[in-house]
């Protein structure tokens, strides 16, 4: 039998298929998003159990006449198959290739750009009166997990719209969960005869719950919503990482992110680094904290997995809090842990504090209260790309008040830093980012509690250029000065605040490259920067960091190269400003 | 007969006063927040409508042991009032005086610190597990408004605490109203029967609806959620404004916010100032290109009021859309907007764009959508204090790829700005202060657009120091430079893209001031020392700007001058700098 796949260019070729083809392109699609992700890993679970609920939405609703807005893109890679890209479907998550979540860019397909969560309703809502408004024809459907249903901005958007008389279309693929369990009352809720009432209660029109692999059904009850006049949500029940043995498996995840994988005699073997990350290490520390002090508690938003705490929280289940995909909240709860005397880690990667910065601002700083931010995926991300890179936390960071900003070097800097942090009156932030871990080198001290001011990595003794870094691009910076005459290396190690002396003197040999991952626009080096113009420091200064563009997937060790954010790169740089300087 | 409230020093002599006296109470309450309101102005419509609430709340629960967590803080002058700060509320909201919003710093019966809404619930919930963390007793009662029900952050907090078993009482001030009408279904179902079922599916016990006024009930209510074993909600209807006629005949905010007023001849006469004001300006602004193109529309988080847009929303009641307290929602709801062809003009205070700033980042500047921000009240705000200044918006903002960011020193600069900004194919932000405008000044040309670039205001013949300034502030420049000898003004205008050449120009004399209405961490100050770093430029700059502390309430041109943001300051700083320089 000839595979249906390959025949398939665009949604419009799904339409046109005889309904009793339909399981056998589930059954491809499925086949496909396996082999796919073991050949290069990806967001496999989500996608496995969305595989009928895509292509009911392609038969129902024309594409791209009709939006399709999925939230986040964890569950559209049978979208991507079916909308023309499944040739390219390999470059997956790879540099030049077919992107992580989806983009509009890619494929008019792609209604709109997300990798966040929570934003379909809102996006869509404005989609539909955009439409309204100029008069252009076609239904908006925004298609959203259960997961979603613990953000708040999910939650702004469908009390906007149930108070609209527009048609929006929202799906709920409702898998019992987000990258591991739901969280809270709502997860809960929706597994009851209330979900009726309650989105009722929001002003929509209720349609399901209908099971999310029958494709008969589901195409029903979405033809039912699409001749809707007003707000509908259709509640389909489904199954993350169905199909897929091993995802169905995992209690944990259902296989949500897997990196490759192969089958050996029949069973599944996943290529491991093995190599310690730096959450790990940060998570390794926390322990150590909290089996020292019962007042440290560690709060997630979703993420326990991607942060490495899920040990932690097998080990102290009543003081590790993971509190669903609700970033803004797990701030201000932590604001209220600390004011009563706990001392809340919060761990969180850059890019999803951007959701939280009022709340590092309002409930944290301007109090002055004692919360840890364990910021992780700082710097470069690599295949999840431009959505979640941490470009951002530095400079918008280090402005707040009383808010001391870190990044350790090695692993071995996280305890000592936790403990400044934990023994601290106000806010800290410590910077990590996603990756390996390195040895500690011979020049490097981890030091012990409180760390303050930054470190020499290497002192040059006649000195003609200090090369000033942050986080472990110090270690790429030794070997560029071992490499050089008369370079050092000044670890900063404190964003914020600034070890001022220790940067004059770096500035005394009169040339500075400022080395860090995120934005040159405001960063480290941009400190760096106001304090030589407070002191009429004359030194010529090169700030080298993340660009003013936003870095899409790709390899990150490749990137950081291209970037120049590597030893090469660092001595090139040097060796310019030392030209431009003579 | 003698007045009661003299006598009340703390809650405790709340608690101490015998029943029948309460309502006389209330009544000396509300006549003296009547009486202080008329005579410094303030937030008087929602503490009017609280005044039995927070009565009820002293009477059962035992602050400070039992902690109340008041959401944003308008609702609480009788609060403040009955603990300990009636005899200094004359000096509300004035430089060294009682607090707008509420502060731990100031009471111990102030729980937590707030300003902007929706915060209380994760906060409260924070409190309450911190509590029992460390075994310390007492309850925590989160006092939130309707209005906050259309915040993501409230929901996240529910939503959690739903399923949590910890006995967190939240208490429903329900006047129907945020500052002006309620937006939404969430706010529609409370008025009706299924606000049980609402709650309840949320994980709550649902106590009411009660009436908010009636004391003996409220207290009864209160008592049985003081007693709950796990999560409650008690439901109190009130009357914003209640118990002032000019504030109950005020349909549109029932007397939120008022500025000093007083009786002549039995009516109340308000003093205005008439002087038009930048929101104005902007708001004028936005009407003739609403007029002339119909794919413009405006969005406001419930701020219509604050942002001068209640006479569009006459005018064009489809195409002016407060969005309810939803920050996040806004800006996804704009870029939804934007990516259908509509042109979203999103008006946003500074400080309340910090809620968004991932949307931002994620929904509008990833995409490259054409979202116009219009960002009112940046730079310092006077009497709503800390919470409210607009400090961050440059510093945050500038980093972000393709966001075009530019500011306008008269009301006369707004038209060509918003006309480009509306002309451009990615985003915009105009950020504008709170504030009267001043007339043109014979050295400034509003232009036409595309408005680009840096704008001379004063070029010397000799040129030994030029003064960068951004919005305003350029007015106060030229006076400072007029006065001296040699001293040129550039109105940056533009902070992003920074005008290199004209900035270049600018350090040719050797000396630059940079002054902006902003934090010089990583604001304009910091992007034209990155530019001069970039370019080998060894000028002598001085950055001025908002301080690296929170700027309290109090009068915000006296903290301007204190600051040293007005001509004499820039004067001092700028021969300062001269004398460095030699």
């Amino acid at each position: 039998m000839t595979r249906l796949l390959p025949g398939l260019q665009s949604p419009a070729d799904v339409r046109a298929l005889p309904e009793a083809e339909l399981p056998r392109l589930c059954e491809e699609l499925r086949e496909e998003i396996i082999s796919i992700c073991g050949r290069v890993g990806g967001h496999l679970g989500a996608s496995l159990g969305a595989v009928e609920l895509v292509v009911a939405l392609h038969r129902v609703f024309h594409s791209p006449q009709d939006a399709l807005v999925f939230d986040v893109g964890h569950q559209a890679y049978a979208h991507k198959l079916l909308s023309g890209r499944r040739e390219r479907m390999e470059t997956l998550r790879q540099a030049g290739g077919i992107a992580p979540f989806l983009d509009p860019r890619e494929s008019p397909h792609d209604a709109l750009a997300a990798g966040h969560a929570c934003t379909a309703v809102s996006a869509a809502l404005g989609m539909l009166e955009g439409r309204r408004l100029l008069g252009r024809k076609g239904r908006v459907v925004a298609v959203v997990g259960d997961g979603a249903l613990t953000g708040g901005l999910t939650f702004e958007g469908l009390n906007n719209a149930g108070g609209l008389p527009l048609p929006l279309v929202v799906v709920l693929n409702d898998n019992q969960m987000s990258i591991s369990a739901n969280v809270g009352a709502i997860p809960a809720l929706l597994r009851t005869r209330e979900a009726r009432s309650f989105f009722e209660g929001l002003g929509f029109t209720y349609l399901g719950p209908v099971d999310g692999h029958e494709l008969g059904a589901l195409a029903d009850t979405l033809r039912e919503a699409r001749a809707s006049l007003r707000p509908v949500v259709v509640h389909a029940l489904t199954q993350k990482g169905r199909g897929f043995p091993p995802a169905e498996a995992d209690t944990q995840t259902r296989g949500h992110a897997m990196g490759p994988y192969e089958w050996r005699d029949g069973k599944l073997v996943r290529s491991r680094g093995g190599q310690r990350t730096f959450s790990e290490a940060f998570a390794t520390a926390l322990e150590e904290v909290m089996a020292r002090d019962s007042r440290v508690v560690a709060v997630s938003p979703a993420m326990l997995e991607g942060s490495a705490l899920v040990g932690l929280k097998a080990r102290y289940p009543e003081r590790v809090h993971d509190v669903g995909i609700a970033e803004q909240h797990a701030v201000t709860f932590c604001a209220g842990l600390a004011a009563m005397g706990a001392r809340p880690v919060c761990a969180i990667y850059s890019t999803f504090l951007q959701r939280a910065f009022d709340q590092v601002i309002h409930d944290v700083c301007l109090p002055g209260l004692p919360v840890v931010f364990a910021v992780d995926r700082a710097g470069l991300v690599g295949a999840d790309g431009a959505t979640h890179q941490g470009t951002y936390d530095i400079s918008s960071l280090r402005a707040l008040p009383g808010l001391a900003l870190m990044a350790p070097v090695v692993g071995e800097d996280m305890a000592p830093m936790l403990a400044s942090a934990l023994a601290a009156t106000g806010p800290t932030v410590i910077r990590f980012p996603r990756g390996t871990l390195s040895p500690v080198p011979p020049e490097l001290d981890p030091g012990v509690a409180p760390i303050q001011g930054a470190r020499w990595l290497l002192r040059a003794e006649a000195p003609r250029l200090t090369l000033v870094t942050l986080g472990p691009l110090g270690l790429a910076a030794l070997a560029a000065a071992k490499a050089e005459h008369g370079w050092s290396v000044l670890d900063a190690r404190c964003v914020s605040p600034l070890d001022a002396p220790a940067l004059l003197e770096a500035a005394a040999c009169g040339h500075v490259v400022v080395v860090e991952e995120g934005t040159t626009r405001g960063g480290l080096g941009s400190a760096v920067l106001e304090l030589y113009a407070a002191h009429g420091c004359s030194a010529r200064v090169r700030l080298m960091g993340m660009p003013d563009t936003f870095v899409p997937h790709g390899d990150a060790r490749v990137q950081r190269a291209q970037l120049g954010l590597d030893s090469e790169g660092m001595r090139r740089a040097g060796r310019e400003l030392l030209g431009a300087g003579r």
